[in-house]
């Protein structure tokens, strides 16, 4: 498979911190080289990996202490979309140097109600200063979080100009019938859900996979669908993830996804984030550790093994 | 007056480009000696400076070259607030070493929905780190864009913890309630409004001044208003402002501004902006100074003089 080529489960890794709040580079290879034995994909710098929490520096101090530590960039898709070109081109142009196979790339997300001819502009010259045949885009379309959407007619004239670095997207705008519109509108584009609660519909669409929060902690549940999508009883293993996700989301996604890595590794500083945003008060974490007991659901994670 | 003190009327001065989209400091610096010219102090980095589409080493360089060149740091209210709390704290403490009479400091932007206890902690730990007596905070109210808003409930916790470096805030919600419920709530906390349509009734109810986007193109006019506000005729100047305001509103406001500073100084290079934001159309163009012609407005600013 070629980079160009990625597909199937991606976890948006989340990004261990020390009490200091520096990020915690050991717990991140570690747990990055337990979601690979799961077969789930690194889009390390994903929206819940609070990549937006981190500086550009610390983004690439992490990305090059993945590679060092020999975990494959091929299955790598960094999140590299800043507000600010520089920034872009600097973090793009490092998974691209890497090997990443390919890159996450939010729309600038600052400024509002941008024109298409601006976006457009934004995402060329990212990719003229880049200037890197080995670059490989996956568009980032998450409108309930950036407030900024990656319309279709910005896609069309992307493929159009840069047909061998733009590849793909992640839909998260919790929209499939936005998913379907790219699907039918650009045969070859690598669409990935950004829920698995689209990953069956995609899959029946021509759809590559998704990129999930849940992935984090569900992997191996979110592959088997993936891998037997054509099969008998593929609908009964959707509902079956579906449940999973619904208890996730009664709770703020991302200390959620670090409380339960917490406590499947019995190590209580895997709850640590960054403000603005704040880990589990106690009481929301028993409830949701009962929540999920509740369904049968655990995390098989040992940093140990 | 001392630095905690800062009043009266600030620019969120337009930031130039060369044609290879670099920062021209040069242009900056001219244009922020005519501003002081006219009463004007500079709030550089905000919203209206495109300040989100430099990266923070971009920043701290033009930050430097405008206090290397004698620019009055305490004249200065530089924005400093990033998604990424280590952003903010080098853009901050870079403001505050040099002298910077106060900082603008938006909320981290990128996740939304964020709680109090967040927010706050957010500040909390910037200032923290900062660890800088000389760091004075005007927090950055803009609803409209950041998408975070910065809530009473946050700043009555700041300005308890923090009384000698929360001094203020630039509310722009576009919502007077809001800016009237921060000036009857906190008394000595220094509100600046981010638009002078509201600058009368501001300075009628205790407040300091505003940080708008027109006071680069009309700051003899606004500051007129700032200190006539309790003579006769105010209500009238007070109408004369919102009639240019109006003008410039039909326009997309960046790109209109740095239109207007272009054709001001006979320099075309001041029009460029950066992706994703677009350079105003001919047709916009023509249409912005025939629309300026017809109330009389012109902006009085030659680089030369």
């Amino acid at each position: 498979m070629s980079a160009a080529e990625m597909s199937g489960v991606f976890a948006p890794v989340v990004t261990p911190f020390r009490d200091d709040l520096t990020p915690d580079h050991d717990r991140l290879i570690a747990f990055s080289r337990w979601l690979l034995t799961q077969n789930c994909g690194l889009a390390v710098f994903g929206t819940n990996s609070e990549a937006n929490s981190l500086s550009v520096d610390e983004r690439i101090d992490l990305l090059e202490r993945l590679t060092d530590a020999g975990i494959d960039a091929g299955r790598m898709m960094p999140g590299t979309g800043c507000c600010a070109i520089p920034d872009t081109v600097r973090l793009s142009s490092k998974a691209a140097e890497l090997g990443c196979g390919g890159v996450l790339m939010l729309p600038p997300f600052y400024y509002k109600g941008i024109s298409d001819d601006g976006l457009y502009a934004a995402f060329a010259e990212v990719i003229e200063r880049v200037g890197d045949a080995s670059l490989n885009i996956y568009l980032y379309h998450i409108p309930p979080i950036a407030q900024v959407p990656i319309p279709l007619a910005v896609i069309e004239r992307l493929l159009k100009d840069y047909p061998d670095t733009v590849r793909g997207v992640k839909d998260s705008s919790g929209d499939w019938s936005n998913s379907l519109a790219m699907l039918e509108a650009f045969p070859g584009f690598r669409v990935f859900v950004g829920s698995e609660a689209f990953l069956l519909a995609n899959m029946r669409n021509g759809g590559v996979g998704c990129i999930s929060a849940i992935a984090n902690v569900h992997p191996a549940g979110i592959d088997a669908l993936y891998r037997g999508w054509q099969e008998d009883g593929a609908d009964a293993q959707q509902e079956e993830l579906n449940r999973v996700r619904q208890t996730m989301q009664r709770y703020d996604m991302i200390p959620a996804l670090k409380a339960v890595v917490s406590r499947a590794s019995g190590d209580a500083g895997w709850a640590q984030v960054r403000p603005p945003l704040m880990a589990l008060d106690e009481a929301a974490r028993a409830a949701l550790f009962d929540d999920l007991d509740g369904i049968g659901f655990s995390l098989g994670y040992d940093p140990a093994a």
